[in-house]
Parts: structure tokens; sequence; C-alpha cells
């Protein structure tokens, strides 16, 4: 019967990836056209599963499966429904198809606690540059500034809400209510550790945190036939010795991860040395202080490269954001019903950032990766496997008992 | 006087520096509409030197002094009348104003071998992607390839040289005839040698060869938080690792210059592993075997690392320019020239390629070099020093003097 179940949320899933901006690839961005129709399919199936359903005024789907009396504590249980460009088929919609099919493995049942399914309107920032819009507005930070941040077309927040026919005015009324039971979040992995290891699920312990930045070294631009190797200020091979730096920082330092993604040269051309050199650094780590240590030694390293090569180096940091730690009652409550599905129990960081991110604000949270078979993300090749979203399934319906019976 | 005749020089360079497609800086493609007014500005000062001036098929404009009698042979001295975007006052027009100031120190007296004074239409390769389009009518190697390639508004070589009131059919006339004398450039060194050695003027021996050429690194591109370490495949890591080996390969071998002045990486986002990495390069070197064992060890280097990381490695090679010996006899009869006007005899390798290079193949050829003060080229920073043009001047005089007493 799971295994049913898991060829259908597999099914809905694929079905949902053809809402999209652009004909044969993926992309549904905060609240776009298609996010319409992906709120219709999933609105109706809701319904016949039993919850109440409504789209608050941040765009986020919301149903309620009403609990066994109406003064019990509610679980929230979702992801998001936007996509990156050029999607797979379940980052995001996965987590919510899960919520609702188990609802629906719940035939009508009630539990002594309501169940609020959310899909989420935006969690990867495509439109605006900034993410987690929706469940912003459930934790109660979707402030004035990110409603007024335009898109590439000069649309704001605000006018995108007030084009799908919602109010942004009551956005607050989008704020969950105190006493939340918790958020439970089904996410694929997004990368190869379970892979690699031959395991279907693991238990998130905690969304590490991240720093972003830029560190520019410039030098001197010239010309790269006349100017002998001892007189060059280059700014390219500056930024090439740290690069190095970094991967080697990051190789020793175990749960470390450091990645230069984006190098930008000016002038930019074959035979001139590049005066100047941009290169972005993003920095993970589930302890805090391991990872401002780690960007604490790139910036001296970044300076003493500098300084012995006779560049400048400038260092603008974009994003310093904490590690959040999942409720230890709710990871261990999890780690029961996985083991009690007979599978390998195996807790894992998130090293991406996610939806529970932002609620753990407001409510104890938790996540249930799925396997990424070849790791990938973020690409059409995205794919998870029947028996892990079975499997998923069923700790799902085994963690909604053990809540119930903790409840009841 | 020759103090004079340098400020003369250098107000004409800088005057003709206002000539520009736009306001405010230095900027003179090939037959640019402020072509005409350099062509009107130059014609009219060689016609009052005693020079015959005609512009010919490719744009270069062509002034003759005739020699003592009409059987002689002939001697060019020029250089180019194009510039960079945002170009410094003296590179290649320098070279063109002091050929005819030379003239003009003649005082109508003829010497026993004709001057043809060139200032070349288009050297630098800004229009059309591809230099020397002067001097290569004058060598006889402007193809009908070369004729219809486009700018970036479509219009080809043969287009601009009609525009310009000129007949692409007849690019074949403005071949130079054999049994010239030679060819002599004086050029800016565009490099900070000179000004290092506190030395006005050099002597040019070879014009280095080149190679350039791209490399692609490839690898696989994947969320920055969510692939380990050790699971990566990441392009930019890679292409740093090979960018500091191509720098340590140039400062462990004496005369070479090797330089990665672009690098572009995909999808280039702060927060994903590149999984495509092109850095450009560029090797000089006198010796065409040194520079082809260079770039070799670099390429074995580019794959070894690509083959470790488990990326790919494509190697593009777009130019590979073997070096251009200047002709012994007139660097002899120009050093013994320089040491005739009590100046420091230094010989340097010219790191750039000159008009000079291509008419290599069609006469002897000697060029010579002004120090540029603190090495600035093609940026409106460039200067040169007012006793060093006084010396350039001398030094030409007794070059022409020495040359008219071998022809006497």
């Amino acid at each position: 019967m799971l295994a049913v179940k898991a060829q259908d949320v597999i099914g809905i899933c694929r079905h949902l990836a053809g809402c999209s901006e652009e004909p044969g690839r993926t992309r549904r961005t905060f609240l776009s056209p298609p996010m319409r129709d992906v709120h219709a399919y999933l609105s109706s199936w809701m319904q016949r599963t039993g919850m109440s359903v409504q789209v608050d005024d941040a765009g986020n789907l919301r149903g309620v499966y009403r609990a066994s009396s109406p003064d019990r504590p509610r679980l929230f249980i979702g992801s998001h429904l936007d996509t990156v460009s050029d999607a797979g088929a379940f980052d995001g919609v996965l987590g919510v198809v899960l919520a609702i099919a188990l609802v629906e493995l719940l035939e009508h049942r009630p539990l002594p606690f309501s169940i609020e399914v959310v899909g989420f309107s935006e969690e990867e920032g495509v439109r605006f540059g900034v993410p987690f819009i929706g469940s912003r507005a459930l934790a109660g930070t979707l402030d004035a500034d990110l409603l007024s941040r335009v898109d590439a077309n000069g649309r704001s927040v605000a006018d995108a809400i007030r084009d799908f026919g919602l109010d942004p005015s009551c956005v607050g009324h989008a704020r969950a209510d105190d006493g939340a039971l918790g958020y439970l979040e089904f996410h694929i992995e997004q990368g190869p550790v379970l892979d690699g290891l031959a395991i279907p699920l693991a238990v998130v312990s905690t969304i590490v945190g991240q720093t972003r930045l830029t560190s520019t070294f410039t030098g001197s631009a010239n010309h790269a036939g006349t100017t002998p190797m001892a007189a060059r200020r280059d700014a390219v091979a500056g930024a090439a010795e740290w690069i190095t730096a970094v991967e080697a920082l990051a190789l020793r330092t175990p749960g470390l991860v450091a990645t230069v993604g984006r190098v930008l040269t000016r002038p930019g051309a074959t035979n001139v040395i590049a005066g100047m050199c941009e290169a972005s650094l993003d920095v993970r780590h589930a302890s805090d202080d391991t990872r401002a240590t780690a960007v604490d030694t790139l910036r001296r390293t970044a300076q003493q490269i500098a300084s012995r090569r006779q560049l400048t180096v400038r260092w603008d940091t974009h994003l310093d954001q904490k590690s959040v730690a999942m409720s230890p009652t709710l990871v261990t409550a999890l780690e029961r019903a996985v083991a009690a599905r007979g599978v390998p129990v195996h807790r894992l960081e998130s090293g991406a950032g996610h939806d529970a991110m932002i609620l753990a604000t407001r409510m104890p949270v938790a996540m249930l990766f799925l396997r990424s078979p070849g790791g990938v993300s973020h690409h059409p090749d995205e794919i998870v496997l029947e028996g892990d979203v079975a499997a998923a399934l069923g700790t799902g319906l085994a963690f909604l008992e053990d809540l119930a019976e903790a409840h009841g």
C-alpha cells in the first residue's frame, strides 16, 4: 500500500513539474501564473483528504486537517512549491505532496492534534533575490522592506501578491498561532551522502550556518607581453593562490565546506594582466565558531597573499547566518519512527537552508531527508527512488502515531 | 634644437589624441571619421617638409621624401595611427610624428636613398578583432578573407575602405616594392624595463613569439552546501591550481612571460560549485623552442591536475606566432647611432607585436623603443619624456647619416 502511494507521490510531483513558466523545462517562481495551477491541483486533492484549504496573503497554500477536538495543538507539515530555473521535479514539491499523502493515509481518522499542510509560495529566492518569502510570513518576519523589494521587471513583492489576487496588507494574518506542536519537513538531500552510504533516509540534526562574501583583489592592469613577471601586480594570480588556500583549509577542517563559485576578471582580456579579480566565497559549518574561525583564517590568508604581491584585497560580507538546531524532542521522535520502519537511523547536517530554519524562531522543527541518487540537485535529472518515498511515508505515519500517543 | 623639436613632437601627439570617436577620451579605430582629421593634419605638415603624400587603398598615410637621384633604394619609417579604446597619446602616433620630424630636420637636403614615412591605418585590432591591417597591405598579405571580416555593426573591412572613399579592389597596389633598404619604427616600450634601468632608449633585438589559448576545465556543477569537499569535481579549484602553476613556471624560466588574464566561471553563482571554468593563457618568449616547451609543460600540468581531480580539460589554441628577429645590420647601425648620441646602448626584446613584425617578411626591419615612465601602456596616463624624444630624434638623425654614408 505504501509502495502504491509512493508511486502516486512521484507521479504527482512529475505532473506538477509541467506547471512551468517555460515550455519544456520547469521554472515556477513566486506567484507566477503556473503556481495557480499547482494550487488548484493540490487544493482539490487536499479537500478530498478532509482538509479545509485556503491560500494566505503571502501566497502559501494551507490546508487544515482537524483534530479530534478543537482545543488541540497543531502540527505543521510542509515545504515549498516554487522552483529554481530548469529545476528537477522534487525539490520542495515532494515535501508538500508527501504531507498531503500522509494525511490521505489517515483516511479521515482524527488525531489528538490538528495538522496543517503548508505549500510555501517562495523558498528559492529566484524572483526577488531573497529567499523564504513564504515561511517568513508564517514566522511573522515578512516585513515592509521585503514587501517593497522589486524583481527584474520592477514589480514589488506586494505587487506580485496583488497581481495574484491577494492582499499584501493582510500578510500579517499569515503568521502561525502560538503553541504549535512543531513543524516537520520532508525534503530531498540535494547531496551525495545518503547515496554514498546506500541509506534511504536521514534525520536532520542541524541546518548549518553560512557566510557568503566577495573578496576583491586589486593590482595593476598591464601589458601581458611587455611586463616582466617580477614587475607584475597580477590580481588573477593572487586570487588563484587564495582559491587554492580556500580549498586546502576546507579539506583539512572536518565538516567545513568552502566554495569559490564565481570569479570575475577585469579587464578580462587574454593579453592584459588583470588589474582586478573578484572571487565569491561560500563557507558553511554546523558550528558557528568553526565557521567564524575559518572565515577569519581565509581573510588573513587573503591579506597575506595580497600584501606579498603588492595587491590590495577588499572583503564584502553579504550573508552571515547562524546554524539552526532541530528540536531534540522531534529529532528523537523522528529517529524512533525511522527505526520502527526498519530503516537504518542516520543523522545528517543540512548544508542547504530550508523553510524549517525560518520557522525555528516560532516552533520546534524537524526535517527528514530522502536520498538524492547521484547527489543531483537543481537540475532536471534530479530523482527520488520509489522505495525511499515509501520509507518516508511509513516514517511519517509512525511519527504521527508516536505523537498521537504522546498527546492522546 | 632637438629639445625644441621634441616639444613639438609631444605637442603634436597630444593634439592628435583629440581626434577621437569619443569626446573626452582617445579612441581611433580603423578608418573611423577622426582618422580623416589626423590624415589632414599630418599631410599638410608632411608636404611642408618636402614629401609627396597620398593615402593608399588600405588607408595608410604615405609620404615620400625623394632621394638625391631617382634610382636609389627606399627606407621606410613609420608606425600606426589607430588606437585602442581610452588610449594614451603616444602608442603608435609617436612613431609617425617622429618620422616626419626627422624628415623635417633634414631641411629639404636629399639623401642617397628615398624615405617613405608610413602612418599605418590599423595595428591594434580593435575594430575587426584582427590586428595589422595596415602593415599587412604593405607586406602584400592583406587577403580576401581579411577584407571580408566584419565589425560589430556588420561592416566589412572592404566596406570600411569604401566608406572612407578608397577602393578595396586596389589594396594590392599598397604593397611595398622590392629592394627596400629596410623599415625603421620608433615606438614606446609599453613596459617598465627602461624606466627601471633609467635608460631612455633601447634597440629591439627580437619581437618575441606568442601563443594564445583557452583552457577549459569541466567538472560537475553542484550545491555548495550539500556536496562534501571530497565528493566535488570543482572546475574553479582545478583552474586555480593550474593558474598558480602557470605563474610558477614563468617565474622560473628566464625571459618567459605567461599570463592568465581572463577567467570565466559557469554557472558562476556564489552558492554553486562551478561545473566549468575557462582560463585564457598568453605565453611569450624570444625563443620559439622555449615557448613551445613551456606551452607543452602547461598543457601536461593542466591534464595532470584535471585527471587527479576527475575533471576534463580542453585546450583551444587561437594564436601561435613565431618570434621575429630584427635585421642584424640595422640593429648594429641603430646601436652605433644610439652610442653616437652618448646614450647607453641597451638591447631589449619586444614582448608586444608591432608592424615591424609584419614587414619583416618583405624587408630588413629595426625598432627603437622610447622609455615608458611607470611602464604605463594603453591608458590615458601614458607619457614620454621630452629628453627621451630628443634622444630618439638625435639617434634617428645619426642613423640616417650613417646609412647615407654607407649608400653614398
